[in-house]
């Protein structure tokens, strides 16, 4: 599978300085032509990409984790975490969806790719994982609590509502499988397993 | 009004190290106790907080902007911008939209208030402003290209569903009111002028 990362909608220019690197977030600067022929210093985030990853098991419901990090109120989500400097997009959510869950799959699709957020270069790619194989117990590392939580797509499109859903980045989508029957559709194709 | 910060979900704690201080962004790190016993360096961004202000028009409809800025893609929203460092959060609001619309408002209502992003101190503050004036031309500084847009409250509720719609804060607020009677009746009361 290649995948795309999707554009900013206000890239960092080529021209721009990296006036800080830490471990997460590298911060650029730039001056940038105004309309008016003033110039502006310009500030932008660099942030390590995210992915999230909905397995779907072989009952058809979805496995959903809940989750303690250190100082942090609990939340719950999809399994996923930040890929690594270096390291493949698709190789990030195979590893993350084995550390949160144990699971290995034989399947992902890209179900959404995007650059959700203003002033930050940082992009979140969406999978749903099928085919499963428990090939351990999870290894979550020493910042983070994970218990299981299973639900069918229904209970996914309702959790998504609420407040504590850590998946801010596709909550829309779900939703709108609420409010267009062919965007639930389209949701159900999704998440179904072959015969 | 009475404004209070929302809470991040995951706060700085106060020991952190600010270790770059930038236009609209901060980066701070602290050694944070694993579960383990261990340690590791967490890492945060404070950025400067955002306000957004949707003005209501005597006819009751809603006034949106159409934004061009420097190397961004356009957008449509409301009126909105940043708080400058020390600027109170009300202030922030009426001073953005008295630049973008040209507009002074009798009334601002708060309609939320939260901290939309993982790993970032950020507050984004959402208002309806009621009870306008027309002072003058819109103002928009140098890095602004902004038309008028004005829609009616269902109008505004299509906008939202769509990509180029970019107070993506406010979304699921909008959502909420196309599945959820009781909310769409809340957005109703919410917009409406008074008598």
């Amino acid at each position: 599978m290649n995948i795309e990362r999707p554009k900013s909608k206000q890239p960092i220019p080529e021209h721009a300085t990296r006036v800080f690197e830490g471990v997460i977030f590298d911060v650029y600067q730039w001056q940038q032509d105004m309309y008016d022929g003033s110039k502006k210093m310009f500030e932008k985030i660099k942030r390590l990409d995210t992915v999230i990853v909905f397995p779907v098991l072989d009952d058809g419901r979805i496995l959903l984790t809940e989750q303690e990090q250190p100082g942090m109120e609990p939340f719950c989500g999809a399994t996923g975490g930040r890929v690594e400097r270096g390291e493949d997009v698709l190789a990030a959510a195979a590893r993350e969806l084995r550390e949160e869950s144990g699971y290995e799959a034989s399947e992902f699709i890209l179900w959404d790719a995007r650059q959700p957020a203003t002033k930050i270069d940082w992009a979140v790619y969406t999978f749903i994982a099928k085919g499963l194989m428990k090939v351990g117990e999870p290894a979550p590392d020493a910042g983070e609590k994970i218990r299981e939580k299973i639900v069918t797509l229904d209970e996914l499109i309702e959790l998504s509502r609420q407040e504590r859903f850590a998946e801010k980045e596709i909550v829309m989508r779900l939703m709108e499988a609420k409010i267009d029957p062919e965007k639930r559709k389209e949701l159900e194709e999704l998440f179904a397993l072959r015969k």
